[in-house]
């Protein structure tokens, strides 16, 4: 392998072979939450419903469990006189079986005593001495939910592949099901490499700087509803590079590598990869984030950035993070677009697909003009635009597309 | 009190209210978490950056640390000849001064030596024997980022209150933060009440059902980006609901409980908040949603919610979620709402603000007839419409508004 980089690729060329790549060797897992931590997540299985919902023929009014061929007849002017024996709340066995003349008072929710067939409203009642008067006909049935007539016991619940809403998640322990089978996150095991590289936690000392692209990178994989796995540093070597992404691969399903800023460096972990696997991708005619490298070890999928924090987030964002929403299922990559005029004349790289971080101030796109080794572009920017590759200069007030953060 | 609602009020005014007693009842605090858990989260306070960046004078390509005055007049026909003396790997300190017509290897990244002010790019170099020829000249400072140039020690690096984003997460580890301050999440009380609610554990017994509003309503608090504290099922006591109203309070800043459906149970609730602090409304006229009771006690807010688990939902979505997702910030109501036509004649209640379940199929609105009761509702659902109310009739294939869950 030589320090050239292989045969570059367009953009769109670059985004097909990374879905596909991600098609064929992302297997989705599936497991078992607890239903308290699966808002957002999707369900992995049909789940049919273990119950009867109602479990039992239920009152959806508050009033009085009759048989309803007593009421027959009742109006305003004629009540019908019948005899109380039991007053049932939400949640009680009644013990007692509604014979001809007789009623119980019931409660929403409760339990309709046998015998009885429907329930007549307490608005339409009035208690008189030690009976109550009815003064309004029920059909059969009225004001009675059956056993099993909102879902019955075997019955589809909620299909496959449903995204884990307020609602969903209220279906479900409606029919007592507290371990919910979703999928699992795909996990990404996380390197930065570079010898100028410390942890947050270390004193910065001469020659080093803090490590960016460990958390940003982490930030977007968790942004998709994927779960970052943080390996932290490497230094810049064959034998180092190799363990750590052994040790990725391990843990993780997917491994994401961004190059430090050392010369060579990106032909380190391609030539890594290629002794590992296979080196897929290796170059894409895009600015920032031309040394990115793709590839694959067994059915794994590894992903070289390159190392400066706005460029590994750029190739991120833009080649990796909308497929990687799509194996994710629930989360839709946030894609808000405004179109802004641009605040000032701006020059493009000639022939490439170019991408720069902007501002918005007082409704314009302001281009942020540091390169991409620059950490105060990313503290700056809102979103970023992308310029065509044959677009070589955008005027003053020109509109663009703002792709928002 | 009596069994009566105080007088109900439009949903608008409502709104109104809860927005006033949010604003004023509800202190945002502060907390520090570790920049690994901190994405999504807002800034709570104004961050200054803790050190220059770069933190020293830095190469930005792959070259030769130069004296920029020994290659002026250098060109492709008289190249200038320079002794290399270092080879500068990022990451490490120079051993030696560059003097005149002395270079050092060095890449992109790495510490500029003393005494040189500028870096050629290796591609305009060539080895000779143990000389480098340099091929094009270069001003002082060129492909130099100067200590401090890009953010300076003391400068504001991110504004309070800024979403963190993963480009905003790697700004502050590019300065060496871990320990992040945000808004702590409002931490949200869930009560279910009921004698006939049981919890997903236990076994279903006869006149018993499963709680739904615990989970459904905690993943709402979650959806807005607040933390609920679920504590689970209370009996239709005075004394019961007092205590667990009393334990709410204690570990949350807001709690909200749903009623059990069982006669009365309303009237409970607002009877002990009006004796453990003020009922400000109880009653909205709205369908479903009318018992909805919303309370101070001390300077906590409390929100009653009906106890069938459709009414719950929809009361808190569209009456509490749009605060509360206001408050936490971090968070954008998902507020996706599509126009389509409706699949039949659809009936609304007279006089009364309703809202109806809705499902989309073959791109039309589908109202769900069930009571809101039934949990197939919670099921099958992928919105909700509102009627006016001063509408009694939608027309099949009328247009209306689907919001979605």
């Amino acid at each position: 392998m030589t320090s050239e980089y292989l045969q570059t690729v367009e953009l769109d060329k670059a985004k097909k072979i990374v879905e596909e790549l991600f098609t064929n060797f992302y297997t989705t897992k599936i497991e078992k939450i607890n239903i308290e931590r699966a808002h957002g997540r999707v369900l992995a299985e049909n789940v049919y419903s273990p119950i009867d919902l109602p479990p039992f023929d239920r009152a959806t009014r508050d009033g009085f469990a009759v048989k309803a061929s007593d009421t027959f007849g009742a109006n305003e002017e004629n009540p019908v006189k019948l005899k109380c024996i039991e007053n049932i709340e939400a949640g009680y066995i009644p013990k007692n079986t509604i014979t001809e003349g007789h009623c119980a008072r019931i409660s929403t929710g409760a339990l309709i005593p046998s015998g009885s067939d429907a329930v007549v409203m307490v608005e339409f009642t009035e208690k008189k001495n030690n009976d109550i008067l009815i003064y309004k006909s029920v059909y059969p049935g009225q004001y009675i939910a059956k056993k099993g007539s909102d879902i019955k016991k075997g019955e589809l619940l909620l299909k496959k592949n449903t995204i884990l809403s307020p609602d969903k998640i209220g279906a479900l322990s409606a029919v007592g099901i507290k371990e919910i089978p979703v999928y699992s996150k795909p996990k990404i095991a996380v390197i930065s490499t570079g010898n100028e590289l410390i942890e947050l936690s270390e004193n910065l000392k001469k020659g080093k700087i803090f490590d960016v692209n460990s958390y940003s990178i982490a930030a977007s994989i968790e942004e998709c509803g994927a779960k970052a796995i943080n390996l932290g540093i490497v230094k810049d070597n064959y034998e180092d590079i190799k363990n750590m992404i052994l040790k990725g691969l391990k843990v993780a399903d997917i491994v994401v590598i961004s190059g430090g800023t050392s010369a060579g460096k990106g032909d380190i972990v391609a030539e890594v990869i290629d002794d590992m696997g296979e080196v897929i991708l290796h170059g894409i005619a895009m600015k920032p984030g031309k040394p990115t490298i793709i590839g694959k070890i067994n059915s794994k999928i590894i992903i070289g950035l390159p190392g400066y924090p706005v460029s590994a987030l750029i190739v991120f964002r833009v080649l990796i993070a909308p497929i990687l929403c799509k194996i994710t299922k629930a989360f839709k990559l946030k894609e808000k677009i405004v179109r802004l005029p641009i605040s000032q004349r701006f020059h493009s790289t000639r022939g490439r697909l170019e991408f720069a971080l902007v501002s918005i101030e007082n409704n314009k796109a302001v281009p942020i003009l540091k390169d991409s080794g620059a950490i105060a572009s990313l503290a700056m920017s809102d979103g970023y635009i992308e310029i065509p590759k044959n677009v070589e200069i955008i005027e003053k007030n020109e509109k663009v597309e703002v792709k928002i953060f």
